[in-house]
């Protein structure tokens, strides 16, 4: 394979159309993400040249406008780095190491707003060491962004199918904060107000929250058996490994980690939603649950329940509907 | 690297959860689309492993309603099916083989069209024999549809970098079609409504044109120093190679082959746009144009033109501006 020094191909390239237009906004959005390393031929070809593996890892997310953001809330810069977080926490419940992705975005205009969204994006990425290889702006009425992540796996692949009779399912970190933030802010009555005050980390994992990248690569060396990120709910996505895996479950409800004041939420909001947490439930032999807890300190690690021969999902005994978050619903 | 049976990975899985909803819809969708070869693990977990190689081809490309398509012009299936396309004529342009995608897209509902934009995604996906290994849906107020797809070089990567003086700039196909078409539907007078009856070729090339895989790959292999695809226009996209390789272009406006109908159309509007086209722009030593004219047939290859040591874009010898598509002008 012969390819052409990348030196060559300079963004300068696109400064020859129409200045002010789509190729100066792609030339400036670049300007904030990192290129990464293993990068053969980044930005600005029909196509990115990356340095593969015998196997990768592909993912794809889309955030639109009003459905999974509002900008009253979120920055453009918050969005561009969720965007790009959705989408590690995908390559991370497989025990992956995110590397290159590429990002389709459609914007109302050519101004600040755009640049912000690179700038969020810029961010993650150079959290994840992660290189933006090429992408596609787009005039839209509201903002879409769509990444696709390329990522490595690691030593082992963890998917969701594998659990087994007697495996522990444990979840990383602290649950609920993102939905709550959320629900409070959408409320936004008094009380909703001053529980946001009071609990400043629920709208900062809504806005902010990091996928836990290091955390499935430390679960995949333990022995995990079966790996999903929290981005529907734990039930629901318990529900998946279930599924996948042909087993059932018992949750203990009273050791599901809640994150500080989302019990408050849910005690003013009695439907408040779920999901949105990107964290991670792995599914764990017993034996390997204090290893990897030590492993990812100081991430929490938690058992939240056992996988069970017997079909279902069953929360502190009594059968559980897998509820989650739905986009048709 | 361990993986799990893709047998366990079905998407009964996703069953489980609200039948009717999300997890219905993706359901749905996956049996209209082809799982392609070398998957090692596909839709239905958190990312899809694939069979990689030690250089791998990467890009995106969104189609936003309103913007790229109008639905009372093309049918979903005729989106699903260029959302595909318009990616692979990028891995053409290249000089690679497009081998998995990714497929972010938002619809209003859960209903009939998104259904049938994924029956004409497997159309385009069938006929490229690219595997579809991952997606995410979501709701939303317009239909918009995000594809990444991966591509295996072929023997040289061909970039837009690489053109040198005296090089021949060949074009495959006719150009102009998709525009005049779309152009002449918008315009909808009684003349253009003639047009398009006359010459169906227009309307035709919009809604269900065709990527260049083949053509990009024999071009590659036959000696093609520099490719771009049409998608911005012949003079914007030339544009591009002139800057990616420091050269200048001398054009032959009359050799420029116009598919039929295009002529008669521009006469009509005289402001009608251009690009759309996903045919390739080579430039070629020009001892080996005949070669690759034979290669690629029965499809036409011209030669429109000759690099220069001059910089700046000639078309019979008059400085011309490289007009194109811009999403933001």
């Amino acid at each position: 394979v012969r390819v052409i020094p990348r030196a060559r191909l300079a963004w300068r390239s696109v400064r020859t159309v129409r200045p002010g237009g789509e190729f100066a906004l792609i030339e400036r959005l670049l300007a904030h993400v990192p290129s990464g390393s293993g990068v053969l031929v980044g930005p600005g070809d029909d196509a990115a040249v990356v340095t593969g593996a015998a196997r990768m890892l592909v993912t794809t997310d889309m955030l639109v406008e009003g459905r999974h953001f509002d900008l009253a809330l979120s920055s453009p810069a918050d969005v561009g780095y969720k965007a790009l977080m959705v989408n590690a926490s995908d390559v991370a419940a497989m025990g992956g190491v995110p590397r290159y992705a590429v990002v389709a975005a459609g914007v109302p205009d050519a101004g600040e707003a755009a640049e912000q969204l690179a700038e969020g994006l810029g961010e993650a990425a150079r959290e994840l060491d992660v290189g933006i290889v090429g992408g596609d702006t787009v005039a839209a009425p509201q903002v879409v962004i769509s990444i696709a992540l390329l990522g490595e796996p690691g030593e082992r692949i963890v998917t969701r199918a594998g659990a087994r009779p007697g495996d522990a399912l444990c979840v990383t970190g602290e649950l609920g904060a993102a939905a709550a933030g959320l629900g409070l802010w959408r409320a936004n009555t008094t009380e909703a107000r001053e529980l946001l005050e009071r609990f400043p980390g629920l709208l900062r994992a809504h806005r902010h929250g990091r996928a836990r990248v290091r955390e499935g690569g430390a679960a995949a060396a333990t022995g995990a058996r079966a790996m999903i990120d929290l981005s529907d709910g734990l039930l629901a996505d318990a529900g998946h490994l279930c599924a996948a895996s042909g087993v059932g479950l018992d949750v203990d409800g009273g050791a599901i980690p809640l994150a500080p004041g989302v019990a408050e939420a849910r005690a003013l909001l009695p439907r408040l939603g779920t999901g949105d947490d990107y964290e991670l439930a792995i599914a764990l032999p017993p034996g390997r649950v204090e290893e990897l807890a030590g492993a990812i300190a100081p991430t929490p690690l938690t058992r939240v329940g056992t996988f069970t021969e017997q079909p279902g999902l069953r929360v502190d005994g009594s059968p559980a509907e897998p509820e989650g978050w739905d986009h048709f619903a």
